[in-house]
């Protein structure tokens, strides 16, 4: 292989394809990118065989060939060249990659290129488009509320759900649940997919929202694949039965406060200070009289409290929660004001945006004396 | 105790201090932070037995008084008030203090004030002034060379040594060695003391070098303190016959090279990529022909190698160094053109700024086959 392209270029298509690349990998090929000239492009991809992403960036090929090297080192040495243009150059015999550019010379030992694991096509059973910044929100609304831990994996990947006009995912770790609902132009047949939260955080980095931009979605029975600008993911499918979510949606609330969503988010920052080295990481809202009190106490450090003004119907309330789990919901509520319906303190509250019903979020709470 | 004052100021005072919080304290006042008020200050204090340091910020008080707090929790809380005014009250029966600031009231368990160990009165043998600007650069030339292992206690910390109107500080670690001198103003009596890394590391943080702005600096035999702005730091002299560093400075040199200090910089951190997670951390240096040629080789990675231009005197060589040793000596180096002076693979190698004396910097090299 011998060819030349930007260092810019080739420095982002490493760092976009460099989150599939294996960290601590099973065979060590699965931490190598793959770099294969074809025609005027040079193809760049990794794959860690749960996630895999390619693209492909314009290069002058002089003699086409492919090629693995060390991700780690690649995205690290394509960040530091000094010129423009680099010349990637394989030397058969020695099986090494030379980098060029300036007067800076990488000559990486080439993984062996029979052993690359490629990204296998996938045989799709279903294939759509959804708008890249419909698809991009549906992510940043409930992807942070998946489980981080394997317990029961079906609950680290987030559902999309999709019938007719309408697509929602959700994400839960069963102690909160995020929903969130867009409606779609086309109307599409109903599907059910749980798709890894890891490759989900990667779309939501990389996939362009601006303009018309659109995501093309294909699913086979254990993957799903998204193709975008000059981006292709692929990931495989999480199995399970999700739990039917409309379900834990309280059908009515006693209480319903309204608070500017800024000042609820900062107020919890600070009271939150004191409960977020505790075990539970309770804080205690208090709602009536047109305030909402916040609290929080440790045993060893003290406590804080702080009340903000609230629009409260229906009586008041003492009630606590994780406060990891509000400040993550708050951060994505986007209207100035935002909803809290709650019907006892040991019931989950809805949290919600003002005056819209696209976003839902429940929380159960702390049961405390 | 009852007192007000700025938020603006508590919060960078809490800073300025928090350095000297234990973060592993033997007994647990040692990780609290002292806030005593003085008439129309408010005096705040940290002590770790080993570095001391304290500050004052005007204070409006309607009752005076002294109260421990923990210094973590006091320096989280302080930043994040959300007024501009703070109120600081204690409640000598229930031993709480409450920090209230708009509608946000921290309440935080106090210590014992009468276990608080206060930095202790040094009783000064010499007292001198130094001009910050002279201070600073003495720090900033030499204090990254210093061992971190406590192997060998004395060189965890700076030499300074005075005689008459010439002033030294030198780091060292052993395998390389940073000296700098400056002069100043008044002629001063010959004296040596060597002070702890953290506490310079401290001092060149905090001191504040514009202007006239001058340190005051009193040594007893065990201890040294700095004064200057408001700021009081105290820390205990390491104890140690420092070697004789004259006697390393290599008396002349076969080969003289010149570079351009940052290119030399930007080739060392790109060729050092190989080699930065080796064992040694080798960088390879070939001067010749008004070349100098970088490189590195790792047997799992690969290699790289970069030439740049230099002038150079006296022959061919080449000679390896830890490529650290030289990035941190470079990163000092002020001047547009560094020099390199070499007289033998194997013997030290100086390195100081161009036409100018001031700093000598003596690396050992890497003895390679």
């Amino acid at each position: 292989m011998k060819i030349t392209c930007t260092k810019r270029e080739l420095m982002d298509a490493v760092n976009i394809v460099s989150k599939a690349v294996a960290v601590k990998p099973p065979t060590p090929i699965l931490s190598g990118i793959l770099l294969s000239s074809e025609g005027s492009s040079l193809k760049i991809e990794a794959n860690n065989l749960e996630l895999g992403i390619r693209t492909k960036i314009p290069a002058n090929t002089e003699i086409p060939g492919s090629i693995v090297v060390s991700g780690k080192y690649l995205q690290d040495m394509s960040r530091k060249l000094s010129g423009d243009i680099v010349s990637i150059v394989y030397d058969d015999e020695a099986k090494v990659v030379t980098l060029q550019s300036d007067s800076i010379a990488f000559k990486l030992l080439a993984f062996n290129v029979e052993d690359w694991v490629h990204i296998k096509e996938l045989e799709p059973e279903v294939s759509f488009n959804l708008p890249a910044v419909t698809f991009k929100n549906l992510i940043r609304k409930t992807v942070y509320a998946c489980a981080h831990d394997d317990s029961r994996p079906m609950f680290t990947g987030c559902l999309l759900q999709i019938d007719g006009n309408d697509i929602t995912m959700v994400g839960t770790n069963t102690h909160r649940i995020a929903i969130m609902r867009e409606t779609i132009p086309d109307s599409l047949e109903s599907m059910k997919y749980i798709i890894p939260s890891k490759a989900l955080g990667e779309l939501a980095r990389l996939a362009d929202d601006s303009g018309d931009n659109s995501v093309t979605i294909r699913c086979s029975s254990k993957d799903i694949d998204f193709t975008f600008d000059n981006i292709y993911i692929k990931t495989r499918l999480l199995s399970g039965d999700f739990p039917p979510f409309e379900k834990v949606i309280p059908r009515e609330a006693t209480i319903i406060a309204r608070v500017d969503t800024a000042e609820l988010l900062a107020a919890i920052d600070r009271v939150g200070l004191i409960s977020k080295e505790t075990d539970y990481k309770t804080i205690k809202f208090t709602l009536g009289d047109n305030r909402l009190t916040l609290s929080s106490t440790s045993p060893e450090i003290g406590n804080a409290e702080e009340s903000i003004i609230a629009a409260v119907e229906g009586g008041e309330i003492d009630i606590s929660f994780n406060v990891n789990y509000l400040i993550e919901a708050l951060k994505v509520i986007d209207t100035k004001v935002c909803v809290i319906k709650l019907s006892g303190r040991l019931k989950p509250a809805d949290i919600r945006e003002a005056d819209r019903d696209e976003f839902i979020y429940i929380v159960t709470p702390i049961r405390t004396n």
